[in-house]
């Protein structure tokens, strides 16, 4: 097979995690990323990369993991395999930012392969923020376009409905953000090559520095105040509610026995809930609940 | 049929409920529960009442719920039935107190009714102390048990084990707290008749304010700063994850459009979470950490 091999792809994934961290860092200019090692009893391990109160960023997980060893029992009632070796590597990423003002984000680049030959890429990102700002969505939004563009005419707008669709907390009627990309079991075909493929998921990896440092530089100086943060610490708890509630990964990471806190590194530092919390009408915490609804073209109209 | 009506059930249930929250008031001395009716579209509905900021109580809520309609599909599909009405009626509490001296504590009783004749009376209390205290668990748990033998010798040790079970974290390998008792489709027999089970469910409501004004009173008063505080917003994280990922009713809840706010009236207030937070080894949280296990006997051994 001509295929770039799994352990290069690892190799890759790992430079794109140190590439991440590096210029988060930059742009946080206080916060630094502590290195966590840990090992996988049946094979392989990761590092997660943690960055606690920066100056921008108030809680940071920059995750890279090479796994290996026989599938779960999940993955092979799914496929209809009675016995087969998996590999997985990937780079997840969560950034809670101290500022309201200053969106979550979520990017996450993986691959997984198994000895029977077959193999997936997966990927995504999206982004939440606490108060909704059309040109930051329609700049996100348009970067995203640009990226899947480059690859495939139909990779942004299937990519974008996929996050739609899964960064949604059915129990609130609400999406987590804005959305992004979203993708998984992309395979070669004749269109897209493997290396293509692999070319791609590097794309998303090296695109979300640009993006976060985009609105870490110029959201962080926008003035807020203490209700601004209450809002915040409400907005988390829907993160919570997300993640522990409807993130597919995050369930089977939890039911398959994976690494604990590689997989909550990305809850919030701190979460509220207040029963009933309704905004007042017209106020901008209304509009960004009322903003977050699927199928929502977020493209500049003029591009 | 000579059994109590299902309306007479409510109703008892629903005395229940403001039985607790005067008990509660009078314990807190000044927080008060605002009552919030509303109405199932598919038929029936409940008062969440809710107390915020008293001078113990942080955040707690007792809801009592009257619903029926078409069994949801996810029940039929269980019971392998095609068609049936249902009715369900309970009252459920979580009480988060400002004190990280003071426990958080869980109550719920519920009877189940099909227009096909299947019914059951399901229920529990369980209690999770920020730091472990051996005399209160032994307090617990023997009250408990008093409750229990008056009714059948085997429900303590049987609905004992079954909260050790049930209100577990598998990914942490932790008990949400020092357990209880849970008890699940409940069916009379040549034991016990339906008269008494339902008895019984009355007593579970009726103990429940008695063993908690018993910890307001006695650990409202105990000292504690911020580290203790810090350990509660991180130890309510973890009640967090229970409710959010294993608890069985809320994800019913949730999966089958049930009413939200209710359902999450559960949450804590704040809730913290940090990478990898190892209490200190001999720490009053290390210590508490380590009792969180299943299977431990809490009863008095002098009793």
């Amino acid at each position: 097979m001509e295929n770039v091999s799994k352990e290069h792809i690892a190799e890759k994934f790992r430079v794109i995690q140190a590439h991440i961290c590096s210029e988060l860092e930059a742009e946080d200019g206080k916060g630094r990323f502590e290195s966590d090692h840990w090992e996988r009893k049946q094979g392989g391990g990761g590092t997660t990369r943690v960055l606690n109160k920066g100056r921008i960023i108030a809680k940071g997980g920059v995750a890279f993991s090479a796994v290996h060893g026989p599938t779960p029992d999940k993955i092979l009632r799914k496929l209809k395999l009675e016995q087969a070796d998996f590999f997985a590597t990937g780079v997840s990423i969560v950034i809670h930012p101290i500022s309201p003002m200053v969106p979550i984000i979520h990017m996450n680049i993986r691959y997984f392969e198994m000895s029977n030959g077959t193999y997936w890429f997966g990927g995504g990102i999206d982004l939440t923020p606490h108060y909704l700002d059309i040109p930051d969505a329609h700049y996100f939004h348009q970067e995203l376009k640009n990226l899947c563009d480059s690859y495939h005419p139909e990779f942004y707008p299937r990519f974008k409905k996929w996050a739609d669709d899964y960064f949604y907390l059915p129990h609130r009627e609400e999406t987590r953000g804005i959305g992004g990309i979203f993708f998984d079991r992309l395979v070669a075909d004749e269109e897209l090559s493997f290396s293509q493929l692999l070319s791609f998921v590097e794309g998303v990896g090296y695109l979300f520095p640009k993006l976060y440092r985009h609105f870490m530089a110029k959201n962080a100086k926008l003035p807020y105040g203490e209700p601004e943060l209450q809002w915040q610490a409400l907005r988390r708890g829907r993160y919570v509610e997300f993640n522990l509630v409807w993130d597919a990964g995050t369930k089977f990471g939890l039911d398959t026995n994976g690494r604990t806190e590689s997989i909550l590194m990305s809850m919030p530092p701190v979460a509220h809930w207040e029963y009933n919390h309704t905004p007042a009408p017209g106020s901008r915490e209304a509009l960004t609940l009322e903003g977050l609804k699927k199928n929502r073209n977020w493209l500049k109209t003029d591009s």
